[in-house]
């Protein structure tokens, strides 16, 4: 038995692996996902059905679009300021870790960028908490969920400028206010679907207000009248993680999802509170339900602890070189099973030490 | 027995189909290739063969890099000016069709676009040829296969700037001179793998001299210097499209598919040529080796004719609206007998009409 504990791309149902599978050979009428036209109505059906889904599971608000795109958050970085910042002005970012950061430095090309607080003194420990949104910045952007460093923001700060967040690693955990957002983008490949989809929700009256010329496949006004179809779309990432939406739905949607990654998260926090072997990295008030770091007391039983892991079939559980020691990453396909036998390799690494 | 004649995504190798599916149950260890890192030593190895069979069917040079991007061939279309073109200069582009003109329309956010020649008022039918290409501007662009109008420029025009090619539609289905070329840029979608990746092939020293600072992801040196994994790579379409060049290489490379694909194109032509039904779209000397466009000489007789190849396993032979009529798209994969299948049909239908 293998447990997937990989920061991304990561775990998703099996029974969507098997489906997706299956496409790949037999999609309709003995043609392959792979070779069919992206203008079929069979594919059409498919863009629609996953933009509907992710607007049902989101629960988004009208006014605003949901759009499939491709470049990952990384090409979002850039998206953002070119689409919102108008030359010259100043868009507010808070600093929560190395993905922030990238998304700091592509504001130079458009605008300049405003830091309103950065834990990096920190290595990136805590959200700061306590800072003030200049009203007059082109927009504010954070990043929900920071993967490296175990921490996910569950506050969301109150300013009356468009609000903008890269929640690449912890859409869908748990149920949030879209309407509270102006602009949510995220790689797909944590709670989605497939690398190569990137899904970005926006509110349709922030648009157009840059007074920049914008390239055609940058313009998220000439994505949306494409309809995510501007040009070929990545057919098998989308069709994969409709796929996935349609188990995240069967399963109960959102609000279910987010009990069990609830249960999950205290289950591991639980034991690596208790276990006199390890310890958590960062704030208790700002731990991630979605990637748990933690290192252990004594630094040399790290190794050793690692290798027995993976000899049990824990797969992606060393930590990110930055943060060292481990990142159990328990996005929603992992199974609250796999939490239980990484607790269970815990205690008995725990009872041989003694 | 389906036979799949589409424009794109199109037709792979059977067996591309048969090990990608496995891939998607099981790619390493009981890990499905959509749940793994692509910072594993497996899937790095993974992009490094792909990147390594690219340079080798194609025998590019020494001195370009092989990039594996997101974004289509619409993505390139501003990358390209945006790398290449400084401030207020010039890039020359040769008009072959609709995918031509979106490339000239996006060189306006960063420069002025010179068409060199255009065969837009014959609805393209033809490559335009006697041409003369400024020597001032900064790059000379052009469409090498086109798609809609099933039109190919087989003889490279001279000149001493840097060649830009959109290879989309004809990459790897004939041998070309690399080193004629300074940038080819192609959607994976025909000849080398499932959608959502993009090829780029470019001579280093020609990067870095727009004097135009470019976001990271659009940046061609960033790219290369992040091996293709600056961000999250497409990985199920890269290890598709490594699969399906492991299929090339194994069938002899680009020189036996040509032989193959210069079969398939003269026995449909001849047949488009004889057929008293049927006749051809475009100048003889310019015909496209992978989109055969033809109409019916009865206008009458082609909805019919659509409806009794469909009935017999023919997919995907309905023309572009631009053109009308048919399109046959005959890429690297389409087994020969497939065009013998149509060929077949063809000749029986005409029988019938007598």
């Amino acid at each position: 038995m293998r447990h997937n504990f990989g920061a991304g791309p990561c775990i998703l149902p099996q029974e969507v692996f098997k489906q997706a599978s299956q496409a790949v050979l037999d999609f309709k009428d003995g043609l392959s996902i792979l070779e069919i036209s992206h203008r079929t109505p069979e594919f059409e059906g498919v863009v629609e059905e996953t933009t509907r889904l992710i607007k049902e599971l989101m629960n988004v608000p009208e006014g605003y679009s949901v759009l499939l795109l491709q470049g990952g958050a990384s090409l979002q970085f850039a998206m953002v300021p070119m689409n919102l910042l108008p030359e010259g002005q100043t868009a507010s970012y808070l600093e929560t870790g190395v993905w922030a950061n990238k998304a700091i430095k592509e504001v130079a090309f458009f605008g300049k960028a405003n830091i309103v607080a950065s834990s990096k003194d920190a290595n990136f420990t805590f959200i700061p908490k306590d800072y003030t949104i200049p009203e007059d910045s082109a927009y504010f952007h954070f990043t929900s969920n920071n993967t490296i460093y175990g921490t996910e923001l569950f506050n969301l700060p109150k300013t009356s400028i468009p609000v903008v967040c890269d929640m690449s690693s912890d859409i869908m955990s748990r149920v949030i206010d879209v309407s509270q957002f102006d602009l949510i983008y995220a790689g797909a490949q944590k709670n989605i679907g497939p690398a190569g989809l990137t899904v970005v929700i926006v509110k349709d009256e922030i648009l157009g207000k840059s007074g920049r010329k914008i390239p055609s496949m940058l313009d998220y006004k000439v994505q949306i009248d494409g309809g995510s179809m501007y040009n070929t779309p990545p057919v098998f990432s989308i069709y994969t993680a409709m796929l996935n939406l349609r188990w995240l739905k069967a399963k109960g949607g959102v609000a279910e999802i987010e009990k069990e990654n609830t249960a999950k998260a205290r289950a591991l926090y639980a034991e690596i509170d208790r276990n006199p072997l390890f310890k958590g990295t960062c704030a208790v008030e700002d731990r991630s339900k979605m990637n748990v770091c933690f290192v252990m007391e004594n630094p040399e039983h790290e190794k050793p602890f690692l290798k027995y892991a993976e000899e049990n079939g824990i797969e992606g559980i060393k930590g990110h070189r930055s943060v060292g020691g481990f990142r159990a990453s328990i996005y929603n396909a992992l199974p609250i099973t796999s939490v239980h036998a990484l607790i269970e390799l815990m205690q008995i690494f725990a009872e041989k030490q003694q």
